[in-house]
């Protein structure tokens, strides 16, 4: 139950056992080719949108976006905690303008103030995070997306802790990334995003990107890849190219709705036994509570050592990383193959170990409320 | 035999079979300690050097350098083929000054020119290529660093093709590095590098690096794992590194001089059974002569014909992509866990091969001269 | 949670995965060796005992030991269920006389009856089942043993649902054997067995044994692969034994001690989860409770049903097989490496399953129950 | 190149890795299915033959043959070494009557000779060994067969070291059997048979078999599975089941008639190499040479030196084990997936071990001896 990276399915692993498998084999082409096809639809994008699948992970995804940059650009970052703050940070390297709207911890950047921005000032691009691993807040970024885009030339949303778990499509954005080693199930290593069109028709040759990670290089490796045939510009992970594929075809036998609704209904499961032992979340409005990261705020014990008894009962969670809530919080990941055995047992155990260590809590009233939840077997009862 | 991704050892791959290794476990820390001590080993490093394991590639490593350039830095690169001519592309994307020596196809720059160049004019960094993957041909990197030394801030080699097969040590060397898949054996995905104590303290906020590439950004992680505590910049490529740990562990058994004196020897049996069948080698100088690479020049057969006839035989051999010399010739990968048995039976199934394809050779010669040099025994015998 | 083939430990199948290891070699051999000796500790037996790993399974375990039967001697089968009565099938194949005494279901054959038996007449082999798998009662072996050990020449205890899971000790027993696929947690394909000092003085080429499952053929390969020398009577199932060696290292990890007793906490909190919901168990006496079946009596679903839905909710149940009580209850097998938290999500999941179904139950108290039984921490609290 | 257990394909492996695959899944009843279906084919046998494949190897399958005998049957054993004699010592272990007719070393017992035998008396069973594991030696069923089929009640056949590999038919035979880790290249744990109609006749209770290897006991589990319905007599290797049922795809992939004619043209290779070099064969009759197995005789060395040097060579030999040829011989096994280039490098890799032994050889003749037969590319132009 940790945010990342996640419990990975035996079979996806197994299909990286390969000794001899090379990028022109035709047994990878048809895998990447495959990946691709898939990306593009996981990510809810329209034929004409442009699938990638670069070595690196989510923080490279995001720097590659320089490749729609150009010199002096101005971009909004909006940003509801440590990963929202990771657009800053990587665009300060380069000679573009950014500004940056915080929202307080266990808050979210309105829809309103963002439109307020941006009605007031060009963007070239804003950058959003659909879910803040940080704190388990998730952006209404349809909405967002929505309002603003008659104003911005570009939307990107990092979709690292979303994508496959909560509802994604790409309409009114440009680029949407996520990262392999979240709710896809593979292990780390690779960076995936959709470009729109409108993307695809502003990468160039003067953008501000350096080689590796400008997209302008790999394009044609993609689309010869999806046409089937082997191209090169820089090794690709080999490997964990044919994981995915074996994780996009899972999914696929899952079918993307099926999934999204298992992990909205974990992640409800698991609310409420949080709520059933008394506990509270990170998450101030229910609006922004994600399919995917719940943080937890506990009073009186260190949650340090929640997380540190808790692998003891076999169960791995996260630390807080908000800087403004150091101390007060960790985190649950539920992203991935999780259910409802997990969610039940995720609970009970937490309740056993909080008990414990001595927070006050109504020990069997959270286990008794998930169950209660599960039982009515259909998120739409509730 | 294929210049990369190279066949990889079952027990390497199975060693990252693992569903729910974490980047805090104990486990990879401890794994990822071994590594960069391991690499730091391999590199033929001093202590003081500082090694890294990052995601991506040998490109994303030759990037990387830039956490050592400033704004109007100066750096000739010296180039054998397509792989030297990769760092004048990567570093024309960034606001320096880059010069550009080349060698004919089939030859290298000499020693003579390099000094020659840096004695006319400071440059704040050299990168070389020790053995050009396009052609096979080796550039005598230490004679060369011996004599500008004094004259040059940087020098920079990319060993992608040569580290763990040709004798590797940072003596006069600032940057050395390599990739994953190549001689080391395991699935391609990072980029390896040890930093000489030099080129540390060069490393910058000031540099002209972006984020995911910096090696400041990545250097305290490094740090940190080596001394055992987990650390975080971007997720590492988890699984991969368990990986290269144990191909690290196999290379420490196999000892590093037998390795490379293994490599030594099957690459000697096969240029003598190319020669005995009675053809010829691009690499135009003996001393010139890699370690891991040989092109193979061929007379009337069309070298892609040769390539898709051999896989039949069960043996994989990579195309010539130097431009000068498209169409005259394949290339034979002789690295990682190649032996004996694979010269052997690779020069009998390109005899067999060139002979039904109608290239004139001397079927039966290759083999047997390729035996007869293997049964010496004994590479100091010849 | 079935009630075998258990669960396998990624782990424990990886160390199958060699291509290469023949049965005589080294890495083979060190193996074996480690196994024999381990087999013989779990057993709880003596130095001067005898373990064997051979090809086949619990039968054919049980069947080896006609080797130690001459022509018409007689066999008392203490039977509590189907694999009771298997002793009667496999030994009216042979030339021997058989006497079986049958307890009523729920019941056990009781130490004073068969003391009463043995005491009438002179039996040369008892045998007994430890765990009845058929219906998850346990028969006291020990106060049986003790009481009937100056009446018989052997005692024999099929331990297949028993071995690493309850305590296991060769004390006035002279064959307790098991097979891989059982609480062990490897694959299926060999049975263990270990053979008392007394056991292996009546081995002899007079007995009624045939020819494979002959343990006077096999027992100079085990001696001489316990010693560490290989040797040759017929095939070993070499990947399976170095799965079995992986098992015996993970279980001496634990420590058979904790080991045992964490079957017994899961195996308590399953049975408190069940009463909780309001259900009863197929054992009638809880001295008879074994620690890794339980048999639940439904009273209105059809079992089989319970089984068909539950598989929906990601967990394996097995059927009731007993003919007698055909149609009324199922088994949950609580062994290998079964934890709390599958405890508390088996019972979760059974409360909506049979919920769902329409078996009057008290949903929420059964895992309401499991979590109290398991916060307790201990099993001595109780 | 050993005689067995061979090395197997990691796809073979990789397909046992399976933490929870239980006997009654979907999964595992295809598979079974396929596998059963599969072995009819690859034994060459009538839609009306019966398939088998139970836990054990080749000699558990040798034994259950019993289920085909009654007390007081004579059956003529027909012995070209080590593995023809087993058939007398399985038998002796139960009322029959047995006859045994051995070659000398190097030869065989010729189809006059058997029919002299069976026109005197009539036996119910022959039993031949259709390639000689210690030695070599093929017999020539399909020719004695023909010429005693009209004397004998039952014709069974050892196919342990053939099928797969050899020409393989069920015409006038009534059992063939295998076991898992021969020719077809999967770890060792089961025999593999077919019975012919008229065998399957014969099954009864009254039969002389014990209880676990009785094929009574697990027909109708056969039966039952090829038809796609779970059934259960003893537990199943289930793992080894999934991988025999990769492995029978795979042959199915190549085709039987190319995969018999690849271990044709294999073993002619290295026969023709062993003669190039200088050395004898221990089959004196050229139609005796077998597809699967050579004995070399060695002159001057001693064999074990021999084995104990090549495997430094990255190759496994296996010792002489026929008692009247100690230490004159060892062999060399070439079944499963060899291939030409181990062909070559078997024979290059012996010319330099025995020529360091002091082996008087034709450095260099051997392999190219070889190399001239394979680069005819096909084997009718010999």
């Amino acid at each position: 139950m940790h945010v990342g990276p996640v419990t990975i399915d035996y079979d996806v692993l197994i299909e990286g056992m390969k000794g001899d498998v090379g990028f022109t084999s035709k047994e990878f082409v048809d895998a990447f080719q495959y990946s691709l096809k898939s990306l593009r639809k996981i990510m809810g994008a329209q034929e004409n949108s442009q699938p990638f699948i670069i070595p690196g992970g989510g923080t490279s995804a995001m720097e590659s976006v320089t490749s729609l940059l150009r010199k002096d650009d101005k971009i909004l970052v909006i940003s509801n905690g440590v990963f929202g703050d990771r657009w800053e940070k990587i665009l300060s390297r380069y000679p573009v303008h950014v500004k940056t709207i915080r929202a307080k911890p266990g808050d979210y950047v309105t829809p309103d103030d963002i439109e307020k921005e941006v009605s007031k000032e060009h963007y070239n691009m804003v950058t959003m995070t659909h879910v803040e691993t940080s704190t388990g807040i998730r952006e209404p970024i349809y909405e967002v997306s929505k309002k603003i885009r008659n104003y911005v030339d570009l939307i990107v949303v990092d979709g690292v802790s979303s994508v496959s778990a909560e509802e994604v499509k790409m309409d009114n954005i440009d680029v949407f990334l996520t990262a392999s080693q979240k709710a896809i199930g593979t292990p780390p290593g690779a960076g995936l995003l959709v470009l729109s069109e409108n993307a695809v028709s502003r990468l160039s040759d003067n953008s501000i990107a350096g080689y590796y990670l400008n997209l302008k290089n790999w394009i044609d490796v993609m689309k010869s890849m999806e046409e089937g045939r082997a191209a090169y510009f820089s090794t690709l992970p080999v490997h964990l190219i044919l994981m995915i594929t074996k994780a996009f075809k899972l999914i696929e036998k899952e079918g993307i709705e099926n999934r999204i609704r298992r992990h909205e209904k974990v992640a409800a499961a698991i609310r409420t036994g949080i709520e059933g032992m008394g506990l509270s979340i990170v998450a101030k409005h229910p609006e922004a509570y994600s399919n995917t990261v719940t943080g937890v705020i506990v009073n009186k014990v260190n949650p340090s050592e929640v997380l540190k008894e808790i692998v003891n009962e076999g169960i791995e969670l996260a630390p807080g990383v908000h800087p403004d809530l150091a101390g007060k919080y960790f985190r649950i990941g539920h992203m991935g193959w999780v259910n409802e055995n997990d969610a039940i047992s995720t609970i009970a155990a937490l309740e056993r170990v909080l008990s414990r260590l001595g927070e006050p809590i109504r020990l069997g009233e959270g286990v008794r409320s998930t169950q209660l939840y599960l039982s009515k077997g259909n998120i739409s009862n509730l």
